[in-house]
């Protein structure tokens, strides 16, 4: 695949001790890759997003939502209000890890169907 | 994004019961996605994928490779040698789970300098 300017050769996130590592450990995520989706169809608040990704616990979502926000894809913007307001966006960068976690997501859909079929009969051989 | 024939618009990653999520937490995981990338250079036996994979524990791969077998993603070859000779390959199926698996390995590497970047940013607010 073809590099875009600013990408470094040394990067290598099968090397154990590259940095590019801890990203990819954090972006290829389940949690991580619905919340991104969740949040590339515009700025949420926290209970929507919770709502949103079905089944994710708050402390969960609380983790998730506060990596992201370290790592520079998610910004959290918070309202002067009583109580206040918080809501999450993704930054420019977030929004560039959209379309491969969607792909991700898509795939598990167009695929499940197989999938459960290869289970069944991986199980069977058991 | 056009979906293929086969795809059921009833399969939705964000619903909790989806069997889709099963798959999706299996192949939104960094370790799938660097067996898978390695993997997808051709047949590989167990210690040069070790190998390829810098730092992957013996128990974290045999897991990987069983639960990528289990989901029809990975197809183990055993030769009878003396030793026995067992090789791993991805499936068809696998190998359309490379593309995008690619992907978030490239999107780490490409923009590792700047997650480092706000990481810092981050942590010096803290």
């Amino acid at each position: 695949m073809s590099q875009p300017s600013g990408w470094q050769p040394d990067w290598n996130v099968l090397t154990k001790t590259c940095p590019s590592r801890t990203s990819l450990a954090r972006i290829a995520n389940k949690w991580t890759a619905m919340v991104v989706i969740v949040l590339s169809r515009g700025r949420l608040r926290f209970g929507d997003i919770r709502t949103a990704v079905d089944g994710i616990s708050g402390k969960v979502l609380t983790e998730t939502l506060r990596d992201l926000e370290r790592d520079g894809l998610v910004k959290r913007h918070v309202y002067a209000e009583m109580p206040p307001r918080v809501e999450y966006e993704l930054t420019a960068l977030g929004h560039t890890l959209h379309a491969p976690l969607q792909a991700l997501g898509n795939w598990a859909e167009e695929h499940i169907a197989e999938v459960l079929k290869a289970r069944e009969a991986y199980d069977a051989g058991r």
